[in-house]
């Protein structure tokens, strides 16, 4: 259609094995818009792998360009190390889950979490080429505070040669997500405790300027924007 | 000593080749008290499992007794249903993480979260005991919400029935901690970009009651105290 923009991209990730639940398939969603959204409101992720044979899981900032993630961190880091030394690359899990509210239920049995999550399943590759680790590191700075990456100095060799940075592809991917109030039994209904939902706050608190920075030195609107 | 209480558990996690970072070690916490209030202070874990060799990450609730973690699910949910057959237990990778600030430098290498995490290594045993079962379904409940377990319907035998509950045993564990400000360069200081820090707003806002709820039922002190 005229006026469409082009994308080879197809709405909607394929469910696999691995991203359709075993309960609560109502829950899940595969639309890709909705992965990225829920990606792009976070920034820090829990990545998994496995290290002789057992589960590792760590909290890291990651960051989106189109279809892939990028992670960083220092080239001794264990993830970025033995994705580094890997041929094949590394199997990693990679989940965003944001808490929007807490469900209380009459019964203890209903209790629950409105939450927004997503699960990436994959193979993380280490990010050999230069320019494609700059444009990772510049997406990872902005993931965060969108803008900023071209408020701040960049990364010299040094840095750049100290920092490793892997990729993993969004391809294996589902959303998974809660919302609305309490579902109690129609038996509960007339039980005296109360039942309702209880919305987290978000957002910052505001900004605390570094003791050394240069008098007059103004707030960056991207902050203020945050 | 006279007046201290008694106790036989040691102030510290003995750290392990798992435990202890390849980098930043200095970030990293074995303190008990530290320890149980960074777990205290959240309720969402990522509980990470191995599945057919690869690695899976999930987002769920937990609780607190002691020194063992609580996890609950459906029966039919895969990390518990897996930990339920297995004889010897399921070796988990259990991680909570507080997001505390954005740390912003003026060089894009030093910026930076203020975080504190916890990971938990271990074997989940399946909870089989009705009332351990009760014991941990409770301390779910108080640890989203304390105060809350005692004023809801408990769980009756059907619901026992369809919730599986997992125990990991705090012995394993570290905490991993980032405070303070900006790190920059000394030859950095004189840039222009703004530098300091964001703090997250953390915190409720206000309840919603149920459109069933019963008329003048009063909003619990537990829920105006949280």
């Amino acid at each position: 259609m005229q006026g469409t923009p082009k994308t080879t991209a197809p709405a909607t990730y394929t469910p696999t094995d691995r991203t359709v639940p075993t309960r609560a398939a109502d829950r899940a969603g595969y639309d890709r818009e909705l992965v990225h959204a829920i990606l792009d409101e976070a920034y820090v992720c829990h990545l998994g792998f496995v290290r002789d044979g057992a589960p590792v899981v760590l909290p890291t900032l990651y960051g989106r360009v189109g279809d892939r993630l990028y992670v960083h961190g220092s080239t001794g880091s264990r993830p970025l190390r033995m994705t580094g030394t890997a041929e094949d690359g590394l199997p990693v899990c990679l989940t965003v889950t944001h808490v929007d509210a807490l469900v209380l239920a009459r019964s203890a049995f209903h209790h629950s979490i409105n939450y927004r999550s997503v699960v990436v399943h994959g193979v993380a590759h280490d990010v050999t080429d230069p320019d494609e680790k700059r444009l990772a590191l510049d997406a990872l700075v902005d993931h965060v505070v969108p803008g900023r990456a071209e408020d701040s100095r960049p990364a010299n060799r040094k840095e750049l040669a100290a920092t490793a940075v892997i990729r993993l592809d969004l391809d294996e991917v589902s959303a998974k997500l809660r919302t609305g109030g309490a579902n109690d039994e129609p038996e509960d209904l007339a039980l005296p405790h109360w039942a309702g939902v209880v919305p987290l706050r978000k957002g910052y608190d505001d900004p605390v300027a570094d003791p050394l920075l240069r008098p007059a030195t103004p707030l960056p609107g991207y902050l203020a924007a945050l």
